[in-house]
């Protein structure tokens, strides 16, 4: 009956510059179909790193949402569920964003009719991808779910959060929404291969995981406060569930997804997971403000948030070493110069009178040499090649430096015009 | 006999910079020992993520040496064993630097006797350290090693290798090496809980993976291929080896250490990898250059470094997040400033002659509402206050360049002199 389709894929130009491709007949196909159009939207997705269980957990939610939540839990429900694509081994499956074709009609507790529309989404990390692409896949899910789902494996652990705090940021700086309100809705931590006793599996051990780990102590660095604020700055709610190791079949090949060969405790509290997650205490309703947004609106958002990846002048995302050596070079590069600007200031900056041409020059000539030890003491971060690079820039900088300084002094000179 | 010594701890001062500390009587203790000061030493250290069983691993290393690798493999070698500390939770345990008080002496096949020294590594990414911290307890054991286990878990996906570029560039800037040596020796990704089928656990099937993983394809993205080619150029040797799963009881309360109870591919591989990273022909003695590193030397070499890291001015280090929100407002600064210097140049340049006040003063009005006009268009990553330091530091700048614009232009005054 439904099937997945594919509203979102990513490729790189001939400058490495990750482009962002939205597929409107797909998305219209699901959103503009007439009995949902305009129902409020629900829409619920997972994220997270490569190869970690997300497409295979999607499909048991289809399930769930195609029977209503009946027989949830019994045997039947367990058997191997198809729906978005799934696989084993170490090469990444799921590639851009997909969603299912169906919306899913629910009936609210007060009678209004909500469409629940579920996407699964590409991998994080995987080593086709670029750091630039890895935020937008991240940052387009937070930016267009009402319930994101990030699954990660065993812990919160800083690296993760470090990772979030870019990605959210950069969903934000385009978010459309009103002031006063925050740019992502709800977050579900989902951990998976949970193996602490310290915490309980479920959703109440998870939130005290989670609080333990979001906490701001006397004792935290200030340097990781930072994203615990922002996280709860940009997102209306964020909740925690622990699920444990399915045990070591749901890797083998001969596992084809029934979740009766897997451990009980695993079992049970996916079941649960589920359940919990498509509750009506938990559904939530994608909104703008205090609007809800309907089916056809979410098309909307879709074009505009692809619309702002593609064409605003963001700022350039890297990886973590990138980021740091231009920091580290640009630090670098203003101290070389600063010091041969102030170098040069001491004798012809700007409340100087004119002086003689040999004397600039001499004292251009230690200013500079200064300036090249500053540069060759310096720490730094890269390949022989990206410091030739920097030395060059910096060597032609000083040249336009002085190219500057001279005329400068030039045009100082009162008697010239009488010469 | 032997027991766990702390060598190297870590603190942050008033400024939240890290300090490196060195335990020296402890070192001392070690590494001059009579009869091995001036052996050639062997360095064995575990790094890695918090919570991955490193120091569970080491105390098996440690009852290999102890018994000279006799009876490895027996039931009575996989019973509990002790050494560094070690336990379940989610709290990390090993804080700072450890190494074993007693040094082990080995005969190596050609004759030579060698010193081991074992050392023990705090985790990655906890909640206590900054990434300065982190950055240094990498960078410092892979420079005091001869062998560095990195111990991570399930896979090496591109996170991992984006934090391995960061610590191993900071690391080999401080490196004493001679000329064409690479910065680090020997390197063995160490996989737990490995769980797929692709490759076989153990040796083999780690070398297959990695080379999967490091290879240099057509289509791997140019931002991907930079630490692939760094790692080549700053480790003489990388392996790899995979280790499956122990079961879930491993994390249980009830554990105490006795491998028996784990599951039979865990143990049977883990029993592998100890013998095989301590075999003759993987032993590796700590050299510079040529030359084989003795035991009283290393604590010149931990000397060396620890100030290095205390004492250099180094590039800053810091999260993903802020090293990109830092490159993202210097590019804003930079086109800021220099629209406005353009701006200005065009009229009152270092060839053009003076011009009147009210002139230069409605360029500046406009040139700088132009830079501020681009100031406010432009996409900035970072909370309100951080927006707002960069706007007051971007409006001081500007105010002195107008300053100087004002001077330079007095200064051009051939008839002032004369008034
Ligand atoms: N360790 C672990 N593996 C899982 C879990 N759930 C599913 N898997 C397996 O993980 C592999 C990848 O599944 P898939 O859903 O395609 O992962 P995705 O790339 O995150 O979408 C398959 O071998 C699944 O059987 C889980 O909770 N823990
Ligand atoms: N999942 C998993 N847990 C392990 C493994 N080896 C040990 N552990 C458990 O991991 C926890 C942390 O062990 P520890 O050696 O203190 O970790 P460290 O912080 O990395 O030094 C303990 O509960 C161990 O029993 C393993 O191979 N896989
Ligand atoms: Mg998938
Ligand atoms: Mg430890």
């Amino acid at each position: 009956e439904g099937r997945p389709l594919q509203v979102l894929t990513f490729s790189l130009d001939d400058d490495q510059h990750t482009v962002t491709h939205i597929n409107e007949a797909n998305l219209r196909q699901i959103l503009y179909r007439h009995d949902v159009k305009d129902l409020p939207v629900v829409v619920l997705s997972v994220a997270g790193p490569f190869r970690t269980g997300k497409s295979f957990l999607l499909n048991f939610i289809l399930r769930y949402l195609e029977n209503d939540g009946a027989d949830w839990g019994s045997e039947a429900s367990m058997q191997a569920a198809e729906g978005f694509h799934w696989r084993h081994g170490i090469e990444r499956d799921t590639v851009g964003m997909w969603m299912w074709s169906k919306p899913f009609v629910r009936t609210m507790p007060g009678g209004d009719r909500v469409a629940v529309i579920v996407a699964d989404t590409q991998g994080t990390f995987d080593k086709h991808t670029v750091m630039a692409e890895n935020t937008r896949i991240f940052a387009l899910n937070a930016l267009i779910s009402s319930q994101q789902v990030y699954n990660i494996k065993e812990k919160i652990s800083e690296d993760v959060l470090q990772q979030m705090h870019l990605f959210t940021e950069y969903g934000a700086m385009v978010a459309r929404t009103l002031e006063g309100q925050k740019p992502f809705q709800n977050l579900e931590f989902l951990i998976r291969d949970w193996e602490f006793e310290s915490h309980a599996p479920g959703a109440a051990g998870g939130q005290e995981y989670l609080d333990s780990i979001l906490a701001i102590s006397d004792d935290l660095p200030t340097e990781l406060r930072e994203v615990r604020l922002w996280l709860q700055d940009c997102y209306e709610a964020i909740t925690c569930f622990l699920l444990p190791h399915p045990g070591k079949k749901v890797t083998k090949k001969e596992f084809t997804g029934n979740l009766t060969v897997l451990e009980e405790d695993f079992r049970e509290h996916f079941v649960e997971f589920v359940s919990n997650i498509l509750s009506p205490e938990r559904i939530a309703v994608k909104k703008i403000g205090n609007q809800n947004l309907t089916c056809s609106s979410l098309l909307d958002l879709f074009r505009t948030y692809v619309d702002a990846f593609n064409t605003a002048e963001l700022p350039q995302v890297s990886t973590l070493f990138q980021a740091t050596a231009r920091v580290n070079h640009d630090a670098v590069r203003q101290s070389v110069l600063g010091s041969y600007r102030d170098a040069m200031r001491r004798i012809a900056g700007p409340g100087f009178p004119h002086v003689a041409e040999s004397h600039l020059r001499n004292q251009h000539e230690a200013a500079h040499a200064n300036a090249i030890s500053i540069f060759e003491s310096a720490k730094l971060l890269g390949s022989a090649a990206q410091k030739d690079h920097l030395r060059a820039d910096i060597e032609r900088e000083l040249e336009t430096l002085w190219t500057q300084m001279q005329a400068y002094n030039r045009s100082k000179d009162i008697l010239r015009g009488m010469r």
